[in-house]
């Protein structure tokens, strides 16, 4: 059997790090993770005694659309978080917002229709993208723009738009205004707006706003993966235009059947576990601080400005035009993993590395003393 | 926004039956369900100890393949359940056999790419494959070949073929030889393979052969859904030719990121749990000799032989041309939920019925007894 065009999608280049970095682990090196970009922190005990409870029952299919106790708790979010009035029938509970992405992409797009997004950006949506036929369309962004896209760089010839605040690597956040604007000139130019915000709730003084808020005709994309501490649960969801829902739901009955049962159990009572939420906040705010004061002394300084989520995306371009081996020979030399940009930006990601500090801060402090080392040995 | 030509799947028929059972329900009445195609029961104990267990880690992403340690369980199932040795490297667990399916076309199909599959048949096959920009390419099967495709039904110009033994819903199984002719003419073709054999391990001595008996050059599909009772789980798996098995992986690791850990940690304990399997295919066993020995009683009597999984399909042209409307009767005269035909094939299931006997044996008795009577008063 042969295996398809569209199944030729690239490696992620982070793997290869990992990789490195577990066979150093198992040769005995103690490897400081900055590469990863999940909390090390399990789900709220909240949420895990509210599954633990439920053990007993048989956690058989859901309907395709989640739990109608979860889409309302959602809904609810919307007004404790942006004083939005959502309408629970718009929420669609998915398989992580991985599973929103396959979604979206069938509802809105046909084989062959183009999809802008921002370089750099998360790398899964380009390939998801071509694995449904689908061609990415990247837009070069720029440091003093955040690393956001401008309206006027939006492709007159793209069906699909992807925009992310936070932004995964870069941690900017797109201001109400800028998503007023981007979003209307796409609806100008009958172009489909996703709003990736996933990271949203892991803010450090900036705020976050949602797509939602600038209009209705958007689809957001969300997780309970980040600030809710439940990657491996694989759990997020959508909101839709009223008009999309049954397009949606008959995609979801079809593609998924539902959304981890257990998983929405869980979930359900994430929502109300603020606390343990904000105390991982804390946690990283505390890392991101170390990171923004030594950073720059240790020669890391042309960053983006790291508003939300958990990473920091530097311009290593004086130092490296080969981020790989870079990324390699800190591995190698300093014991720390870190993301060569490689994986968000295919054109310039050469010159830029992600750093996470999604970890311990003990750990990240330990990475700072390490990183320092290794730039003043170089 | 507007929706895409793709995004247009068919609703699943049995929904309507299904809401108007639960507003019947809602209005005070007993409904007996004979409707839906799963266990009633939860995920064996030993499965939800083991998680219970695991509550206070963090659950985070796995690697996209799946745990190591449940690519080995199930490598062994394969041992135990076929004599068939079978290398854990190319195991894939995947998010349900719903996504494997996304995931095996997504690497061996094309858009405008043509499947071919048996009618009748599991309904979401077709709709995946609209979804991704594939066509759909029934084959029209017979009673007499209890509803299973003949090697010489194969269509020259197809680039895929979907097997499904015991199927859905007619509940019948392949042979060994029937396997190796089909997969044989399918090789000379140019035509991939995919075998979903989910219902595996529900059986009732017709016994059960998996396409990896007679060939290597297979995809092979199969879920902890039915047999291991975990539907609302999303786990399952397949297994790939050694080449595929980067390709796989790199789709899974963009769409899929990975399975849902708590779920793999309970489906490893699960493939333990051997005599509660068996338990619950006694009830089914126990289920299925009632039906075979009181719907030809009650006018139910073309049907193909139920040997696996836990439905039976009747023809009944005899009863009507409209099976849609049918099942709407039978449900509120008699109070019994059954789905009509027109779910698995869209050209001649407005004649068929599917019953479910995945239930209680108390509710199936019941729901006997008011067949009788709604047949013997027409
Ligand atoms: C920007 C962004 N979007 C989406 C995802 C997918 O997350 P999940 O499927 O766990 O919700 C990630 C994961 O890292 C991400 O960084
Ligand atoms: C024949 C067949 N294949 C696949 C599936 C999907 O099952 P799951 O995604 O739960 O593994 C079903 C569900 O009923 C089925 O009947």
């Amino acid at each position: 059997m042969k295996t398809s065009q569209r199944g030729q999608v690239d490696p992620f280049i982070v793997m290869d790090v990992m990789e490195a970095a577990r066979k150093a682990e198992a040769a005995g090196r103690r490897i400081i993770h900055m590469e990863v970009g999940q909390p090390a922190t399990p789900a709220p005990k909240g949420a895990r005694q509210a599954l633990a409870r439920t053990l007993e029952q048989p956690l058989g299919y859901t309907v395709a659309l989640g739990l109608p106790a979860l889409r309302q708790g959602i809904a609810a979010l919307y007004q404790r978080w942006y004083g939005v009035d959502l309408d629970p029938a718009r929420v669609v509970v998915t398989p992580g917002s991985s599973g929103a992405f396959i979604l979206a992409f069938s509802a809105l797009f046909d084989a062959g229709d183009r999809v802008a997004l921002g370089e750099p950006g998360y790398p899964s949506y380009r390939q998801i993208l071509r694995a449904m036929s689908l061609e990415p369309v990247g837009i070069p962004t720029r440091i003093e723009d955040r690393y956001q896209p401008r309206p006027e760089d939006l492709p007159g010839d793209v069906q699909g738009l992807i925009l992310a605040s936070p932004g995964n690597p870069s941690g900017t956040v797109l201001r109400r205004e800028e998503l007023a604007a981007l979003t209307t000139r796409a609806a100008a130019l009958g172009v489909s707006v996703i709003s990736d915000e996933i990271y949203h709730g892991l803010d450090y003084g900036a705020g976050f706003h949602s797509a939602l808020e600038v209009t209705d005709d958007v689809v957001v994309i969300n997780s309970f993966s980040k600030y809710f501490s439940m990657t491996g649960w694989r759990i997020g969801w959508m909101v839709v235009p009223e008009p999309m829902i049954r397009t949606v739901e008959r995609i979801a009955q079809n593609m998924f059947i539902c959304p981890p049962h257990a998983s929405q159990v869980a979930a359900l009572a994430a929502l109300d576990c603020v606390d343990e939420a904000e105390a991982n906040l804390a946690v990283y705010a505390a890392n991101r601080q170390m990171l923004l004061e030594r950073l720059p002394q240790i020669g890391f300084d042309r960053i983006a400005p790291p508003e939300g989520a958990f990473y920091i995306y530097a311009d290593v371009s004086e130092l490296t035009d080969d981020s790989l081996s870079f990324a390699a020979e800190i591995l190698e030399k300093a014991g720390v993993a870190v993301t060569p940009g490689l994986d968000f930006d295919p054109r310039r990601g050469a010159r830029t590395l992600r750093f996470s500090y999604a970890g311990a801060s003990a750990d990240i402090a330990e990475g700072l003393d390490r990183l320092a080392a290794f730039m003043a040995a170089r």
